[in-house]
């Protein structure tokens, strides 16, 4: 391995002479000296020289110098008195410069340049804060007993939803991209009681709107041997908790970097039912418009002091066929929402679990689902889940206005590359 | 959540009443007494009953019971004076006996009969192995200061190598299905330096072997600032002793019930040159037979007795253009396999680092590598990473002979449900 100091810990090595090893984030030349800051992992480091050729912006460089208390350099030293050598010179400029506090391009020319853009230390951030929630999500699922599983990305049949699927030629056959894990956790269930998966998802949405994407990673959880959704809701209140809790110990630069205020998450997160929800906000349709969940977000903080909100028994024509009904008031769902600062972040319910109620929820029509019901055939316990969708929880965190700047690669209805 | 004590609890409670839910794993009527065997999450409990009517196999029950000492019954216990509830009937038989210590089937039909086979806890346990070894492999690497990535699994075109891929609709346009995150993975090292990710990857594998499918679970890693490929190969050690560690943290009661024996990872793995290789088992040819790797793998036993064996060095043909040449022998590359137990579990390598580079390597025919090569042309230090596939990990370790014994829901040239 290169032999160096990451430059977040270069002000333990003070009065030594170090090395250390990184890009070119930005060079300056002053009268009599010039400044070079070398950016590596942990953050940036500043060098002192005396000489006025240094290397490019993104040459990637070693440099070796005496650790020197600086009261103005980032972490309180700089390297003084370098040796520097260049390990790979780029082949142009950047498109844009990434010393600059913000990156002075549009978001679609940021995207096309995603390989070099990511690396500003904003744009970095949100998948920074990904990749700790992600960490905070199986830290404590795992904690409660659950299982990882791997699904398949490929299904025979386009069956879950009315949502928007891709084809796929598979060997001469047709085949479709899984919109979600949701038959084959449920089945795992039967296996492991509890069990999550983080994977990608694929909707073939035909909208350009700043929250769809046409492949997102889903944090997926399910599990047996509750009462009802109010037990899943209880698992997914420690899963945020756990995830924000993640996010703060493990991103704490990302988060100070994007001036993301992290949520407090209420030991009960408040409920309202659908009903109550139609009531507050004066509306009768069968959902909830953009601008009601907004509403009913804004009315848990101001109520409750909350910035997150569930919102439960959705009414039934509203919700998959495998939603379980409420035995009290069976035209209204055992499925929720949990609303987060204006948006509905994560869907999820109590399921049906006995075969003759998928049997009649399919009205008959059995056969595209034979592999899926077989978990019913042989006996299934009460269960329920939930779906978290990652890039748009970060966009929220972070408060990203387009869900795009919360993945490295986006995918979407004209964007397939890089 | 129903209240419940699991299985592997119950001797903590003797002598106490106390309730248990799962499935009915068996049940089995004697002259004057009869025995239910009920199956959780945690494992095994026995029931002991005045009634001779008792709920069929794979009745999802809820037993109140008294916790009374029994030689026989597992963990010492079980319970007495059940009150049993039933909280879902099957609708039929299980297709085999799951009670019996191997289900008597045949591959294909336990695989078309996954959702029920898997409860078997011979068929679950290579599952709970695989995840444990991903928990291992991302501990592993968090230790490291390794950031998680999730990349697209939709790509434009079908540049990366040689193998089948898949064909997607992708909103009208021609798209492909990624057979690995190689290209991604590379340039988030000019982001985070050290990335992972664990995720699918697809192959349109034409052929119906033991040891291939369509879908698999990928574990990849990769790596900036290192020397060459020697630092890699260090890495990985370290994640595979993680791996190995976390099954035996994770996963005990797994790897008794599968026979699994957990190799000695040595300190440092032993290594062959190709060339070495080659001269040892009296071949020529510019790769390696399996039975080439059959052989090595069996000699690294004997003579440095290791179960997994180092080959570096292949040949630049037979690798991927991304290959690092070896300065010293420019024919050969920075490349390398990791044998295990007789078969070729990991690739990885040095990779190219300079644009110019890679502009020689694609002929000039950079214009398809676009996106991609954006990482080179800013800058990007010397790296390197390796893949080792979860399933065939997972197949090796349990000693399955088939590849689809490791994983839930196989997808392969004629499966594609359940």
């Amino acid at each position: 391995m290169i032999s160096r100091v990451l430059s977040a810990a270069l002000a333990e090595h003070a009065g030594q002479r170090v090395t250390i090893a990184g890009w070119v984030h930005r060079r300056r030349h002053l009268k009599s000296v010039s400044f070079l800051v070398v950016r590596d992992r942990s953050g940036l480091a500043q060098v002192v020289s005396a000489s006025g050729e240094l290397p490019a912006e993104e040459s990637v460089v070693r440099v070796t110098g005496t650790v020197t208390p600086a009261g103005q350099a980032p972490g309180g030293v700089e390297l003084t008195g370098p040796e520097i050598e260049v390990l790979a010179e780029p082949d142009k400029a950047p498109p844009f410069d990434l010393y600059r506090p913000v990156v002075a391009a549009s978001l679609p020319t940021i995207l096309d340049h995603a390989p070099v853009a990511l690396r500003h230390p904003l744009l970095r951030a949100p998948l920074e804060i990904s990749a700790a929630s992600v960490a905070g999500f199986r830290e404590t699922l795992d904690g409660l007993g659950f299982t990882e599983i791997h699904t398949p990305k490929i299904v025979a049949s386009a069956t879950e939803s009315g949502a928007n699927v891709f084809g796929i030629d598979y060997f001469g056959r047709r085949a479709y991209l899984a919109q979600s894990p949701q038959f084959y956790k449920q089945t795992m269930v039967g296996v492991f009681e509890r069990v999550y998966e983080v994977g990608p998802v694929f909707r073939a949405e035909p909208h350009d709107t700043v929250r769809h994407l046409a492949q997102y990673t889903s944090l997926d959880a399910e599990l047996g041997f509750v009462a009802d959704h109010r037990d899943v809701m209880a698992v997914l209140r420690e899963v945020v908790a756990g995830m924000v809790e993640s996010v703060r110990r493990r991103a704490g630069a990302a988060v100070e970097a994007t001036g993301t205020v992290l949520p407090a998450v209420p030991d009960e997160i408040p409920a309202v039912h659908f009903t109550e929800a139609q009531r507050l906000t004066g509306e009768d349709e069968p959902d909830l418009s953009p601008a009601q969940e907004r509403w009913l977000s804004e009315w848990a903080r101001r109520e409750h002091g909350s910035e997150f909100l569930f919102v439960t028994g959705y009414p039934m024509s509203k919700r998959p066929f495998y939603t379980h009904p409420d035995p009290a008031r069976p035209g209204y769902s055992n499925g929720f929402d949990l609303l987060f600062r204006g948006l509905e972040l994560v869907t999820g319910g109590q399921r049906l679990h006995r075969y003759e109620d998928y049997v009649r929820a399919l009205d008959g029509d059995v056969e595209p689902y034979e592999g899926y019901l077989q978990a019913f055939r042989y006996g299934m316990p009460p269960h329920g889940g939930f779906a978290l969708g990652l890039e748009r929880w970060t966009a929220r965190l972070t408060g990203a206005a387009n869900i795009r700047q919360a993945t490295a690669f986006p995918r979407d209805l004209h964007r397939l590359s890089p």
